[in-house]
């Protein structure tokens, strides 16, 4: 009897990155057979020259399928649904259709990512790295330009339909929801008095399962032991 | 004698923008019929109630096929690429070919694009709006972050193959150009100096032929102005 072959698709994450979880999360929720190698960023484990040897920009999520590496969450995601047989929601084959994700994934760089991950930069890692608090100044401009994507959010992508590009959860909620979680890191929770959002993510973490909660466990203990400290 | 049918596809753009030349390019280049209608940022028509009703976010390019209304020039691209009948090379269908492109373009957003932006912004566009010249330190700073994005393009992505993401053109080297050229607005070469990249350039633009002059007319006025001035 012939051995089961070997996983052959590997990706090198840091749950603590929120396009990390992102791709966690895919990979789980459709049952594609892979392999996880834990890169922790906070160790430096990024920058050993075995890693950048892989990626030499230095940065999570890499993926390698058999011999094909592959940077860029939004690259190895669109990959991955077209690569893995999954359903067509998730990256859709009609024209139009799957240029709605691909026009939220383009706008998700500029806005969604940085707005959403300047809050925890200024709430969690730089308190961290020079163990002084949060400027508030700066807290309150990183939250108003947050808080500028939200309305975006809102009142453009979900105006008249439940999901980010239409009926059914896609690649774009997935990405856009493992941003919007990261400030709850430093114990903020920025969609709680959006309900709008609010049912959203309910309908993202419904059509997720348990890889959604598999993949934020260590957001959610950063999140507590912040708590803890107030 | 039936009528010809009329051109269906119309594209919002201002050829001061960056990404709305890509599209230009590719459209004149891949002779796709269409229609173009200018929209001068300087002038503030894409703020107009008509073109916030087309684009909420009241940014270029905007591209309607017949209703098909579509943002993001990554996206516009993307669909263009693959719902008219373009060569393969421009972005490929086999997955892995893709992904190189799909990676660039994610890449593009947070580097080549940002970065060759804030130099325009510093040298153009902040002098012309407050009537000071340049600040000589912010202009240091953001030709110091453009030169680690050129060194990338060089090293990493440039590294074996001619084109970005392999032996030929794709949307990616089109992007990539057309954010590169900008800082020649304000007389600016910012690769008169690098031999590997200049190579790259010419054969960019061998590949693209006319389209290429045509849609940097605008930018080569400004330069000349800029030149004058000095």
């Amino acid at each position: 009897m012939a051995g089961r072959k070997a996983v052959e698709l590997e990706v090198y994450l840091d749950l603590l990155s929120q396009p990390c979880r992102a791709i966690h999360i895919f990979l789980n929720c459709n049952k594609i057979p892979h392999k996880v190698k834990t890169v922790a960023i906070r160790k430096g484990e990024n920058r050993t020259p075995e890693y950048t040897k892989l990626n030499p920009m230095q940065k999570v999520p890499v993926m390698v399928d058999n011999d094909f590496v592959l940077t860029e969450s939004d690259a190895i995601l669109k990959y991955l649904a077209t690569k893995y047989d999954v359903p067509g929601n998730w990256y859709p084959r009609h024209p139009e259709r799957r240029a709605r994700v691909d026009e939220y994934t383009a706008w998700h760089h500029t806005n969604t990512r940085p707005h959403a991950a300047k809050v925890f930069l200024m709430e969690v890692l730089l308190p961290h790295m020079t163990g002084q608090p949060a400027d508030p100044l700066k807290v309150e401009r990183a939250l108003a330009d947050l808080s500028d994507t939200l309305e975006k959010l809102e009142n453009m992508f979900l105006k008249r339909q439940p999901f980010l590009c239409g009926d059914d959860i896609s690649l774009a909620d997935l990405l856009a929801m493992c941003e919007l979680m990261q400030p709850l890191g430093g114990g903020r929770d920025i969609l709680k008095d959006r309900p709008k959002l609010l049912s959203w993510k309910g309908r993202v973490q419904s059509a997720l399962g348990d890889s959604f909660g598999k993949a934020h466990t260590v957001l959610y203990s950063l999140r507590d032991r912040s708590k803890a400290k107030l």
